[in-house]
């Protein structure tokens, strides 16, 4: 690909391509015209090049649309948004539709605000979706919380394209007034209500559609997949680090040509990020599937902009913004080139122009809110965590390796005064959760068998899902309190502690959720803290990840929330001795 | 199909049809639910009948979507919305999006809203376009203009579902800043911007498109409806009673499945409407040309939803308005029953319940603007119908049978001054444009070769595209204000005078554009002008609608207009006679 830089105005002309039309789904030869960010003219190939416009030869290359990512949580990638743009813009992502539940979680309507701002100096495009399930539970002390009021307040930023992920749907289906004046702010503003259903079936899928919600991406099934599409539904397919639905579901993409359906990455990781890519893994995947390779780019282009009423973009036509993805192959998808709003800006596997400037963001990082430590533990941490000793029969969460469900375990224990286990050590270990948010100043005490912390030490992390207090297990109530206040300093992430000191820190100063390093660097810290949390005996493959679920009190058997033990199954907190 | 009406509580059950699903393209046995005018429940067939609840036995029958006609004049039936409705209703039609571009020209934006306010008694739901072009022309007098301001304060009612036609495409290309207001304002809502632009191609149709214009339907050909759909125009597939472009355009629905594109009806005559249908007609003939028949029922309904943003309806799916068709198969699209908001309204061949109340609309008619007469006719028509006694060539419009086109004739005529044309009297009739919308009060005097006029005699009609001024012609001054005035004294319409009398009279007193009676009236009156036009000697098959297109000064090559003889191809007013 040869690149004529000779032009002043601002005009960037790719001739010579074969363009992927998602309109009519054909493949063909295409000169494409940008000018002033957008695109001016897409005309039969051969139309002469103006003077003076620069021209991009694409010959050989395919010229699509840039991809639309409609449904993920940048705090899963635990860089700023700026970063994750320049991650992911190589793989031919040009926006991303953000649900920025997680800060919500933490930081409320404020840090949603804080997001969308970091995220504007992004060489990707951003739009969000307003949380709608803040706190996620009554269960545990979120750092906020988002009623209707704050909700519509968001809805009515243009940058904001739909009401998140409505993980209530029992309050859905019941008709709970809250929950529907929620969706009856989405409806005022015209924008759609994505959906979070995972198993809903029957009557009660069919009161959750006709509620208004109109998507959803926790189909792991054909069949419920297929039963969600039937009821009009549009359906997110989700490839996540963890989740990945796709393999399940492609089945359904065939059928059905891909329409109403779309590719989403969810959740995913800093090393997936970088190893495997994004949304462009997703379309190589589905066409060695069997998928048409054009219906795959249409379920990440046309579909995610026609559901969220993206009508700028999404499309390679004359009008929308000039965001184009150039590849070798409809198979590989091996990016040669990315145009962003008319401007080359990523080109044979370098930045073009100024790096510094597109990298500019990263560390800069997030605005206001995200610049102060979100992490406000309470005083007399040795008083909250401290158990009376005892010897018995206690609740013990009992870790499934690779899986966020628990067991509910009755185990003998023997707890001395200074919050260590004497010979089942090895076994169980002492956690707690305590209540960052410097609202209640709450900590929940309780045990945990499988992390194997075998040595004296303690792991802990701000990031845990959903309400994101700071969750610890360790040794001995000091090893904890070492590991927490470490966070503590440094505004959150993940510690490591060993024989008393910390033996390995990431910092996620942003909300205690995200870096503002280089999404390399996040991988490399998050590697070091697993490979520390290994060193004090634990055999898990991601303790850190582990740990974030254990304060998930939606998840069943057992979890543990800064308001102590919660029995799923019971639906109710629980104390931890057992008689 | 038997049908229980034994429920209180509104409630319908259609039990044991097959549904025809337009999210996902299948067709399999599902019961729904419908309850308080919506739909609540989609299920799997066999669903037990809750007691209490009216059950519908549609074994054997398809379940549809009602249709939706996503682009159509309610004027050109001649009757009102209420009465258009009643038509259409039996043949499946649910809603209407209407362009009131006609009665925009007689009576501005109050037109409007009067057309708005009569559909709302209708047993179908209109939507309605804001029209664009208002004056249609600078070459003739409109009844009223339609600025941006007014055009934005139609968009912002939430019954307004886009910028009607935006037929002036040369000055979207040129970017007019009166036009480009029209555009902005629908973009300031949200809402689409309707395309009219025949041939338009290359550079011009990219400038059109980049202006922010999403639609199309007057493409021709195939090739002109590709590059519209691959330049991202949704492409409705016009099937009027003179326009007909199913059969060109075919192919490319077959190509593509037939998404973004939909069935619109455009003009449907009074007569076509009941001899033919309406949307059941296009879908037969669609299906008869080998487009699969649910791509073709989705053409109809889904897909017109979509582009209008009618998130309500259209679709089979809880939550949605239960406007359903039933029909015996999907080749004939024979009606079995029509369910409009959960109310079973037709069935059988016939209405349920009180059609009386159901056509209560129809001889109510308009609002309050519709009531007035809209036909003020200058003072002293005989002094401005009067043309000096001369002999010599004069410009004539040349009528060409069955087309709008017309030819500019230069002709030896001798005109006496009582407006007889002497020894041409056969060939040659004397033709006049009387503004009558009160403003000018101008009047355009030419001649016509073709109409055949032989007798003593004249033919009026206030139906001239697109300002709809009064155009007569006739073989005297005398018979041409006999006429004009019979028409100005029923608020307008068709006439016909032969030997000094009214001899057939259509009041069409709604703006002077349609009839307050029922559809089948209104098709008799037409049949019977033309035929004593007929009598006159006029050999057209449809000499009223011949007539109604003299005036229309877009279409080639001579028209006549209140402003006088209009040479097309110049551009330009032109005398009568030549030197």
């Amino acid at each position: 690909m040869s690149w004529n830089s000779s032009a002043g105005d601002g005009a960037l002309h790719i001739v010579g391509g074969t363009l992927v039309n998602v309109f009519t789904g054909e493949t063909y030869c295409a000169d494409v015209l940008c000018r002033r960010g957008l695109i001016a003219e897409v005309m039969p190939a051969g139309s002469a090049t103006a003077p003076g416009q620069a021209s991009l030869d694409a010959r050989g290359l395919y010229v699509l649309p840039g991809l639309i990512n409609g449904h993920m949580h940048v705090e899963s990638s635990m860089v700023t948004p700026a970063e994750y743009a320049c991650t992911v813009l190589p793989h031919g992502t040009t926006c991303a539709v953000a649900d920025p539940h997680e800060i919500a979680n933490v930081l409320g309507a404020a840090g949603v605000r804080s997001l969308m701002s970091s995220a504007r100096s992004a060489v990707c495009d951003f739009r969000f979706t307003a949380p709608s399930c803040v706190p996620a539970t009554a269960m545990e002390t979120a750092g906020a919380s988002l009623g209707a009021a704050e909700l519509e307040a968001l809805l009515e930023d243009p940058a904001v394209v739909a009401l998140g992920e409505m993980m209530n749907f029992p309050g859905v289906v019941r008709r709970d007034p809250g929950i529907l004046a929620k969706i009856a702010a989405a409806g005022r503003v015209g924008k759609p209500v994505d959906g979070h259903a995972p198993g809903l079936t029957g009557t009660d899928l069919n009161a959750y559609v006709a509620a208004g919600v109109s998507s959803e991406h926790e189909a792991t099934t054909l069949c419920e997949a297929r039963e969600k599409m039937r009821l009009g539904m549009w359906l997110m397919v989700r490839e996540g680090s963890a989740a990945r639905n796709l393999a399940a579901l492609l089945p359904l993409a065939r059928d059905t040509g891909g329409e109403r359906m779309m590719f989403v990455t969810d959740d995913r990781h800093p090393d997936d990020l970088l190893a495997a890519g994004e949304l462009d893994e997703v379309l190589r995947l589905a066409v060695a599937g069997g998928l048409d390779p054009v219906a795959a780019v249409r379920m990440a282009t046309l579909n995610p902009a026609a559901y969220f009423g993206l009508d700028d973009r999404g499309v390679v036509a004359p009008g929308r913004i000039a965001d184009l993805w150039l590849v070798r192959d409809l198979a590989g998808f091996e990016t040669e080139a990315v145009v962003k709003s008319g401007r080359l800006v990523y080109s044979g596997g370098r930045w073009v122009g100024e790096p510094e400037g597109i990298r500019a963001g990263v560390t800069a990082g997030a605005g206001g809110t995200g610049q102060a430590n979100s992490v406000h533990l309470p005083q007399d941490l040795s008083g909250l965590l401290r158990v009376p000793p005892r010897s018995g029969r206690a609740r013990v969460i009992g870790i499934v390796p690779g899986q966020i469900v628990t067991r509910n375990l009755a185990l003998e224990v023997c707890l001395d005064g200074a919050g260590s286990l004497g010979p089942a050590g090895r076994e169980v270990s002492k956690i707690a959760v305590i209540e960052r948010h410097g609202r209640r100043g709450s900590v929940g005490v309780g045990l945990v068998s499988g992390l194997g912390l075998a040595g004296p030490g303690a792991i802990a992390s701000t990031v845990a899902h959903d309400s994101h207090n700071l969750i610890v297990a360790g040794s001995s109530d000091r090893e904890m309190i070492v590991a927490a206040e470490a966070l503590g300093e440094c505004g959150g992430g993940f510690a490591v502690v060993r024989d008393g000191v910390v033996s390995a820190l990431l910092p996620l100063p942003y909300a205690g959720l995200m870096s503002r390093r280089p999404v390399a660097d996040v991988a490399r810290g998050i590697a070091a803290v697993n490979a520390a949390a290994r060193e004090l005996g634990c055999e898990l493959e991601s303790p850190m990840m582990a740990l974030s679920f254990l304060a998930l009190p939606v998840i069943p058997e057992l979890k543990l929330t800064d308001l102590g033990l919660f029995d799923v199954a019971a639906f109710r907190h629980v104390p931890l001795w057992i008689g």
